[in-house]
């Protein structure tokens, strides 16, 4: 199969080339180095170091002999990607190609304006370039748990059917997120169901968790095939951050009370999902949805769960709450369904202590590295 | 009260600068002529010929001796559009400055992407501005009651409880539309929602129906006040079309079955719910919708009325079946709510034969000026 990676550069995008590479797809791997330039810019790289696309797809191929050719664009640029489409003629397209910081986009005025820019502009785009050189090609997008918010009712896996003044019908789960960058995700989901209903596009959307996790079994064959790790407040997710904190000594910032939960997903199921999700494709004219989590936490439990892994291996741990930065309720109802992808073949790797002692292990080999700064700043939402 | 009109050279938009200039209103007009650029390039320009906003807004002051300060920008470019807030510190915002049209934003890739660039790039320029130089401002927004598509349920005002496995929550009625132009606006929806909850910032969302009329009080005063009047595929809106068909001795143009159902409005009473909505302002921290028509018509008895008029005053009016080129239901059930705004003091004025004729009367003036290829091109949907 041609799998055109969007984003290939970043934490997920890297390993889920190396996948589909690793399982004999042609693969190509576009990336506009966003996140580094950004990276660079607001002095919070990534703790591993990663060496460019290029280096990276040469070095797997001088492990594998299996070849990830690389593009070096912007999705929001269609002279740019349609050239990609036309070319290689996918047969799947992963998009990960999304400015992914909630952070970020509540930054300032330009951020936001990137955000809505690049994301919705990017998959506009790419619609547009399948429906002309691959119509029949499976886009598979990155979602995220986020679209839902915390709604009191329990979570479907995409959609609900409405019963109303006798009558019936059925809807996109609602959704009310809870930063622009999750807005983003929601309008994206707009503009591809629209597609899908007008033109028989066929998307698979999958509502993604906060990933967490450092390695995956392609990114084991080389240090040099590492993928990128953040642990600052921008682009790092909290069980990463939480670990990154509790190395550096650091007290693990829980934000208010701690009673957020969420849906959380490890790096190696995520990648695999991705894959189920390619190998199994959506229907013609189909938006399939899937919540891509495999167990929900809220972040106190996090927290508690990393300073036992932590003290076991005789980090001192502490906890401490912060004032929240975000708009956001702090206890709540939170019930959603996550069965499609496990009725895909999905085997989860849980939060287990090993994996978060193994986690340990790896940051504290570049604890040095560790820029204490970067731990908090405190991004607020009503800045 | 300061308000500003952005998309003020538009159909509705001048006539609405107009009326609240006439009631006393402090009113700067801002528009970037996209339109008036547009129909001049595809050649579908106004039926009624009409000055440029500085020559309106001039003539106005002769009249009346009020002024309407006019700044030509796009609203898309927030150094222009943010020293515009800065300096008028607006009570409140009337923003008509989208791309209208939904055969337009279906024609190509250029159009989709310049669709989602103007409208949701302005609107998140619009938010940012005045939470920056006026917070307590109340932003009034179209929408249009195309962002409910056609469900199988009855159509709310805006919003719906959903009662869900013995759990019941609130949340925006569910979103599904026709055309890329209507996905934006839901898109925009999305994203007014967010910054409401997370900023508090206020706003009402008039979910318009298609806009019939020719002329409003303001415009009766001189005709060189008269507002934009399009029949053409791309800007026109089907009563408007219909009667310069007839006029034209050209077929009224009925897409397929003609039992599609839309919700329809006055061009007076439009003005009146910008008017309202503006005196009574929303809440801060709250997104108040209001479906914005007076009459629900199929586009066969729209076909059947104008018909009817034209024959009382001598034409011979055939209505004519054509392939439908949009990708819509052509029958369905159609129950929308729409009582917000007769609680608010709305006085309808209906689609009666009387307004009709006059619109026959004023487009009758002006026969030597419709260009009959304007009328139908047949822009596809799956073009």
């Amino acid at each position: 199969m041609r799998v055109l990676i969007l984003g290939a550069d970043g934490y997920l995008g890297w390993p889920a080339a190396m996948h589909f590479s690793a399982k004999g797809h042609e693969v190509e791997a576009v990336d506009n180095y966003f996140k580094r330039k950004t990276c660079l810019e607001l002095n919070c790289e990534s703790l591993l170091s990663i060496p460019n696309l290029h280096a990276r797809a040469a070095l797997w191929e001088s492990l594998t002999g299996k070849r990830i050719v690389v593009k070096i664009g912007d999705i929001a640029d269609y002279s740019f990607i349609s050239e990609v489409f036309k070319e290689f003629r996918p047969e799947a397209v992963v998009h990960f190609a999304e400015q992914p910081s909630a952070p970020y986009s509540m930054m300032d005025q330009a951020k936001a304006f990137f955000t809505i820019q690049n994301n919705l502009l990017g998959t506009l785009n790419i619609v547009y370039a399948m429906r002309e050189f691959c119509p029949d090609c499976h886009l598979i997008k990155l979602g995220t748990m986020g679209e839902y918010g915390t709604p009191e009712i329990d979570i479907e896996e995409g959609w609900i059917e409405i019963n109303h003044k006798g009558r019936r019908d059925t809807f996109l789960f609602p959704r009310q997120a809870s930063s622009l960058y999750h807005t983003a995700k929601i309008q994206e989901t707009d503009l591809l169901w629209f597609y899908v209903r007008t033109w028989g596009i066929r998307v698979t959307d999958l509502m993604q968790g906060p990933v967490y996790g450092i390695t995956t079994p392609e990114i084991e064959k080389d240090q040099g095939l590492a993928t990128s790790f953040h642990y600052d407040e921008v682009f790092g997710t909290v069980v990463n951050r939480f670990v990154v904190q509790a190395v550096a000594g650091h007290p693990l910032t829980v934000y208010g009370q701690g009673n957020q939960v969420r849906g959380y997903i490890n790096l190696i199921d995520a990648i695999s999902c991705v894959y189920l999700a390619a190998e199994i494709p959506a229907d013609a004219g189909t938006l399939r949805v899937f919540n891509q989590i495999t167990e929900t936490f809220s972040v106190n439990e996090l927290a508690r769960r990393v300073r036992a892994a932590g003290v076991t291996l005789g980090y001192d741990v502490v906890v401490q709450s912060v004032e929240n930065p975000r708009v956001e309720k702090e206890s709540h109802y939170y019930n959603p369904k996550y069965t499609g992808l496990l009725e895909l073949g999905l085997k989860p790797h849980f939060l287990t202590e090993e994996l978060l002692k193994e986690m340990f292990r790896v940051v504290s080999q570049r604890k040095e590295g560790i820029i204490s700064d970067n731990i908090f700043k405190g991004i607020k939402w009503k800045g």
